[in-house]
Formats: structure tokens, C-alpha cells, sequence
């Protein structure tokens, strides 16, 4: 009965015979999580299913104005029983599921889960994982089989996911399947412009001139400008007032620059730990390597890791020395 | 017989019925005019016709690459005779052909004009002006019509066209049609990772820190912050090495800035001719009124004019005026 892999056909049977449907998604939900998660509600409300929304954050700023839908953040035990499923989205691991406050997460529940991540634990009772540039593309073929007309707001939330979780089509995730799934969704009147706009044009001032700054002071270009080696001071984070957990793309600031094969940008997450995030250019030379001799990991070309005690001017040393031995 | 306009279908009996077919496009090329120029180029030849394509400029750096045919940039006026057709490519007005050195533009000649600009004035012979993203949408449905497998080289270089003209899916004129082309030729082998990397992963050094400089020292954000005037010193041009001609982008940079509605960006072009580039965020708010103000034109969202002995402080003056007219 549990950890079964089902195709979507099974999916989308199991959320047709559902009636009330809890939809949880990850932690520090991103544009795909709120995308999937929001436009599977409204999708399976239009459907005449009655599908709830559970998130344990309040979406990012720049999102917020696409949900569309009401959602909860609580839930008491005795009420989930009168779900008969839970369909969980875009969530690799059954320890990233934001489960609302009250909800004990274990073997019993009926948890459908669906996802596009490939490292998926296959943590639900039923798992659809798919080969996807993100879990909207997937969310939106289920809900295409379980609904005529999806709705517009569903519609727009899919092509937030989409947008999202593709770098608005400049990742390596990109494919045609999703370049397509958004020409549906702005023919269902999606709210491309606004996303566009919101997701790519609206920066903040403090954010741009952080990276002004980082780019014209913090930027030590190494072994004939293929190492780009980036340590934010403490005080130019508190001066712009720089949420470090939400700086997405500021590391492909440097890794832009032309002639950049390796970027190291240092920081302090907190006193004394010392983040490091590693951008590869060139699938030769990983920095998967690199980030796993200071014990962390990641991807080939996207890699990171934490160094307690770490001293920047040594770690940025040790890099240097990694990569040029890299390049022997 | 002339001055016509034609169909698709028309269009693509012309390029048939032709032997010997002469390729143009506009003068300083950008990716969409390389794009569909050196795109229909490849796959004219690869019907069994034999194209050949001009250019009066070198194509810019970042595109070189991809044009991946022979292009020559004189003809002689006694060989024009030996071509029966020439296809002119994403080229609004006669008098923007780039013309290989050695021609003489008349209306003797048979030329077949394709575009997509609105403001096209259906100069030449045959005139296919159609409503699109980018010349190569138009360029790619001919090519299809008259090659069973568009080769490679071709599905890139009009991938590169749509890519390039909207703004990587990011500008108003992204529409459906061009992001299931963009699908349709990424499943061809097109290469859009490299599409992706040269042209929005490849920066200069210098362009960067210009960019910050100008950030940090030359943003003057006036009327609560929703007017920007960003006025650039001819010191930091010559500093950085910026060839002012080739800065696309540059003003939305400014125009992305949270809160920001209009941007004014100034600049010398020539001693004593000063450009002002206009753009605005919302419609309800347009440039393209302040841009005619000083003699100027263009799109109602992004205009500009030349303005001879302009004085920055003076014209900044007139743009805050003209701004808060708007907004009373």
C-alpha cells in the first residue's frame, strides 16, 4: 500500500475520487511550490472537488499577489480525517513538507505526492515524479485531464511556477514541454506581463546598489579572471539590509562576466560560520570537487558549503589552490 | 506589380520559383536580422536554391558565432543581374537596407520584403509584413514550407532571433507562437544553451562596472522615487570603453527599480547633441508625449530624441516637469 511510483493517469484517478483535499507544499515555498500548489486548489475547487490550502509561510513579497487563492497555516488533528487525501507538491524529501502547525506527519496519512525533483525520496503513500523543469508543468497536465477550462487564476499561478523555476527560460532545465505548457497558459489569459513584471522587473533599490557595490569593491578576479572570488563584509549586508537567504541570482551576477569559468562568493551566515556558494561555467570543471573537500556538496556546477570558523582570506586561498591544481 | 502585399503562401512560391536568391537585411544587424537572414540563408540553400547572404557590418561579437554561413559585403552592380530574387529580412523602412556595397537600391529590383516591424512601409516589390515576435517566427513557417528538415545551423540561427527580439521571452511582443517556435526548434538540436550563455550570460568587466557605477553615482531618483534620471558623465563612457550603440538593456536596468514609473537616461551621443532615451513602466503614464515635447518619437513606452546643445541640468529640469504635469 505505501511507496507506490504511479503514472498520472493513477494521479489524476486518485484525485478524481478524492472529495476533500488538504494540498501542502515545502518549506520557504518558492515561485513552483506556490505555482503548483495554489493553482492544483484552485484547479480541483473548479473541478467541484473541495481542495484546502496549507502553507507555513507567508509567500515571498514579490508572489504574493498571484495566490489567488485562501490559504491556511493550521490545522487541528481531528480535522484531518476529514480529508481523504493530501497532495503534496513539489517536495523532494518527506523533511522539506510544510506541514501545517498541528499536523504530525506518518506512515497512516494519504499522501499523494507529486514532484519533478530528481534526488525525490518517494516519501508518499503514491508518488508521481516526473522529468519536469518544474512541478506547474506536471500540476498543470493533471489538472488539464481533471478539468475543461482551467482557470484563469489557476492558469496564471502554473506559468509562475513555470517562469520561476526556469529563470524565465534561461536554466538548463528549460525544454521544449515547458516553453509550450506557457504558450497555453497565456492563451488561457495567464498573467505573463505581471509575472514578467514582477519576477524580473521589480528590483529593489538597496538590492541593486548591494550589488553595485559587490561588483566595483568586493570582486577579486583570480588566475587570469577565470576565478571570480566574492566575500561580502558583514557591514555592506546590515547597510542595505540584505536578507541573505532570499539572493537568489546574485552569484550568476558573477558568474556572467565574460571569461568567468568558477565563482566563490563568501559571506558570514552567522558569526563564525562562513557560507560559501560555488558557480561552475564550464561542465569540465566542476565545483563539485571543491565543495565536497570542505565537506558540503551540491550539484556539479551549482555547489556550497559551510565552514565553521571559517576565515575568508584562507578558505578563498584554498580555492585558489583547488582550482588551479584543477586546471594542471 | 509593385508594392504588393502578399501572403505566406505567396511569399513562399517567390522564394520556389527562385534560382539564385540575394539575402539582405538591416544596417547594424541585431540577433533577429542576423537570425533570420543568415537562417533563411541556410535553409534556401538546403532546398537546393542557391542563397547567398550580405552583411555590411561585421555581426556583433556575441552573436559571431552562430551565423555559421558565408556572408560577403560587396556585390558588383553587373552581377545583381544573375540573382532572380532578393529576399530583404526584418527590415522596416528602404532606407534602413543594408545594401552590399556596389547596389544601387531601385525599384527595378525584385525584391521580396518579410517583416514583422508594424511601422513597415511595404517598400519593396513583395511585402509579407506579418504580426509577430520577431522576423525569424515569419522566417522559420517559410523555411518549413520549403525544406522538409530545417538544417541545424538554421534552427539556431532563428532561435537566436526570437531569443534576441524578445528580450529572452521577457519583452511585451512575447507571445505563444514564438515560445512554441523556440519549442519546435530546441527539439531540432538548436543550440539554445549557447543562445542563453552569449547572450545573457556573457558580460564585459567594464559594462558591468558601469553599470555599478552608474548605480551608485549617477541615479537621481526624483518625485518620491518614481522618476529616474540617470545622467551619464562622458568620463565614465571613455573609462569603461562603452560603445554607447551597442547598450540594450541598459535603461531597463533603471526602469526595474521598485517603484520606479519613468526613466530618462542622458547622455552626449556627439559634443553637443545630447540623447535622452525615454522609457516608461506604466501605459497609463507614457514617454512617448514628454520624448515628442523636445522633438523626439517612438513607442508610447519607450521613446527618445536627440536634443542639439542640450544641457543635462536643463533637460532634467523639463523631463520633472513634464512628469508632474502628467501626474496632477
Amino acid at each position: 500500500m505505501k511507496n507506490s511510483r504511479i503514472d498520472i493517469d493513477r494521479a489524476v484517478e486518485l484525485l478524481r475520487d478524492a472529495r476533500h483535499i488538504a494540498v501542502f507544499t515545502h518549506e520557504n515555498p518558492d515561485g513552483d511550490a506556490i505555482g503548483s500548489a495554489a493553482g492544483m486548489t484552485a484547479a480541483l475547487n473548479a473541478s467541484g472537488r473541495k481542495a484546502e490550502l496549507f502553507l507555513t509561510a507567508i509567500p515571498p513579497e514579490s508572489y504574493r499577489r498571484f495566490v489567488g487563492v485562501a490559504y491556511r497555516t493550521e490545522l487541528a488533528p481531528e480535522e484531518l480525517i476529514g480529508f481523504d487525501l493530501i497532495l503534496q507538491l513539489d517536495t523532494a524529501t518527506e523533511k522539506r513538507i510544510a506541514a501545517p502547525y498541528g499536523v504530525k506527519l506518518d506512515d497512516t496519512l494519504p499522501l499523494l505526492a507529486v514532484d519533478h525533483h530528481p534526488d525525490n525520496t518517494e516519501y508518499g503513500r503514491w508518488n508521481l515524479v516526473a522529468e519536469s523543469a518544474a512541478t506547474s508543468v506536471i500540476a498543470l497536465e493533471i489538472a488539464e485531464k481533471l478539468v475543461g477550462t482551467i482557470p484563469v487564476e489557476a492558469a496564471t499561478l502554473f506559468l509562475l511556477g513555470i517562469v520561476t523555476d526556469s529563470g524565465g527560460f534561461r536554466f538548463d532545465n528549460t525544454d521544449p514541454a515547458c516553453l509550450r505548457a506557457a504558450a497555453g497558459l497565456i492563451e488561457l489569459n495567464a498573467d505573463y506581463r505581471g509575472i514578467v513584471d514582477a519576477v524580473f522587473f521589480t528590483r529593489s533599490l538597496d538590492r541593486l546598489k548591494f550589488e553595485a557595490e559587490l561588483l566595483s569593491d568586493c570582486l577579486d578576479l583570480r588566475c587570469g579572471g577565470k576565478l571570480a572570488i566574492v566575500t561580502i563584509p558583514p557591514a555592506l549586508i546590515a547597510k542595505y539590509h540584505i536578507d541573505m537567504s532570499s539572493t537568489e541570482g546574485l552569484v550568476d551576477v558573477f558568474r556572467s562576466i565574460k571569461g568567468v569559468e568558477t565563482v566563490a562568493m563568501l559571506y558570514y551566515r552567522n558569526v563564525g560560520l562562513l557560507k560559501v556558494s560555488l558557480r561552475a561555467r564550464n561542465p569540465l570543471r566542476p565545483v563539485g570537487p571543491i565543495a565536497r573537500s570542505f565537506g558540503g556538496g551540491g550539484h556539479e556546477m551549482a555547489a556550497g558549503c559551510l565552514i565553521e570558523n571559517g576565515d575568508p582570506i584562507a578558505v578563498a586561498k584554498n580555492i585558489t589552490d583547488l582550482f588551479e591544481g584543477n586546471h594542471k
